[in-house]
């Protein structure tokens, strides 16, 4: 046995990996005694996705030596989709190729899934003049982006030192989200004295935001026509980050 | 500003549009001292809509000056369908040609929907020898027309002093729904004496009914051979009616 | 009239049809004095259907004399479609060659269902060599079916003295779902000390187990590469009984 972790919700698990589905069709996730780990750009290399799961996350974490083991999340995704509200995850692997998976609860399903060759390029994350920090709820972000989309496929995020702006604009209507600190949805607002604006896809958003319960915090950080870094935890103590590039128009307002 | 008119739920300002926008593209709104009314015939002419919102309905009515506006029954629907239940709607004109909307609730958001020409032929609604008036449930009614559609896309209303009946009849086949005074989902019927009996397009029932709660009542006239009245109340004091003309086949029953 | 048979409701009747309608497009249906039988085989071959129906499950069971009725599953289906949760279920049938049937509720609806010929071969249900006797809620067997699904067309139902295993092949990963007294699933095991293994269609036991609630009981009887039995009660008193024949494969393990 090369490895055996314990997760004690395999729904919650499900709901990270279908959110990784979105952007990839594989994933090399590097397995050691600090957890787990995955890093990747996306196809269209508008988003870096990055995952850490700290072993204290996980019920059981035994694992002999550092490993890389990368598979098809669609076919995960779907092993996955059959747990049910109580079941317990385990991911195990051994000698052969194959990840286990199993779904234990009042049955006890077991998955081979094979695994494929692991290809993993060194990825740094940047660090970027960011001017904006928000801790909103993700709920609000959400439905902002579901307005804007009414009418664009770009959302400017927006920011004075009282409010977050969420704006689209179509060739004859437009969109516009407010929120301050009076409202439920905004949580925390740092501004720096300059101009913050930047406009994202909004398909972007929406794939990373639709496995979110509305009531999510979710960490934003933007400027000037830079990406975008949003963030989110798992359980107090794990972290999926994404940082999606800005989108750079002609003749914007 | 030319008028701010507040009405407390957008949710149900939703699905009063969601009814005329199966039938009509575009409407033109009178917006007035007495409050919104609108009336048109749709494109097949079959069907005559008739809506009356007093200002009383709406928690804040403040209007300048009388004024007629048209706008995209779909687009103005894709923004009501983003309310929240407790959301409040207001709607908004000033000097541009825009109608602003804004759907306030834990956030505040606001789209600008451009106004069209106002095309507005005076329309009279006919009064017509109704034999039959009926007060019925709309769930009963629902269910009386998904029954006849199982055989035919007509369906005919009937009565007799005693009882209202529902009959669609199919090559091989024929569906009779029935509603007497004991029955919970007829709550009145009056009956001249003399046959009563019409036949209309189930398509268009369907559309009609389909947002309305299964516990709202629908009064409805007919006769025979002539026109169908539909109507139902938006909080006691809206109306909103609408006149189906019948259905003419040869060798009937 | 020649019978007038009343079951008290219309909705456990409809799941029961449903069930039906997934194997055939008409069925024949023998009325008389003891109940209301059927017996078919679906045009694949693959499955030999059973239902016995005794006069006691029904709240007036009148019948004149022996009759057999067919008529197309499909339109009687989308008839009970209709019925509410309440709805009481009345098939009569007079001189005519129709199928009245009622629902009624709230509302009293009548539908008259034209009857075809009906051609009723006779057909034995053969005895077999089973070794395997379990008593599985439909729950446990539906998510071993699905997930079986995931990899395969076929299961395997393999048992032990300790356990029943459901197993699937894929070309390069497989699934297994293993119930053990332990498990809530699996109520009762009687396993002869010989092999017992076959293989069945996944499609065959989805379009069976589809009506079933997660907690409903159904006995399952195999062997060794011979027909699955699959049985569940109606009310305690009604019978489905379902033959399926086995997958013969090549090269197994």
């Amino acid at each position: 046995m090369t490895f055996e972790i314990v997760f004690d919700s395999a729904r919650e698990f499900e709901s990270l990996i279908a959110t990784l589905e979105k952007f990839f069709d594989e994933a090399v996730f590097q397995v050691n005694m600090e957890g787990i780990q995955m890093r990747a750009i996306d196809p269209s290399r508008v988003v870096l996705v990055d995952l850490n799961l700290p072993e204290m996350l996980f019920s059981k974490y035994s694992v002999e030596s550092e490993e890389a083991i990368a598979f098809d999340l669609k076919r995960f995704l779907k092993v996955l989709k059959l747990a049910r509200s109580r079941d317990t995850l385990v991911l195990r692997k051994g000698g052969e190729n194959f990840l286990e998976v199993g779904l234990l609860g009042d049955e006890n399903t077991w998955f081979k899934l094979p695994l494929i060759d692991a290809n993993t390029p060194e990825i740094e994350i940047p660090s970027l003049p960011w001017t904006v920090k928000a801790v909103v709820l993700a709920g609000a972000l959400k439905r902002a982006v579901k307005a804007a989309k009414l009418v664009s496929d770009s959302i400017y995020f927006m920011a004075t030192p009282e409010k977050l702006t969420f704006k689209a604009e179509g060739n004859d209507s437009e969109v516009r989200t407010v929120l301050t600190m009076e409202d439920p949805g905004l949580l925390d607002l740092e501004h720096k004295m300059t101009k913050a604006k930047s406009a994202y896809g909004v398909a972007y958003l929406e794939d990373i935001l639709r496995s979110l319960a509305d009531a999510d915090e979710v960490i934003i950080r933007f400027g000037f026509d830079i990406p975008l870094l949003l963030k989110y935890m798992v359980r107090d103590a794990g972290e999926v980050s994404f940082l999606i590039a800005p989108r750079v128009e002609e003749g914007r307002s």
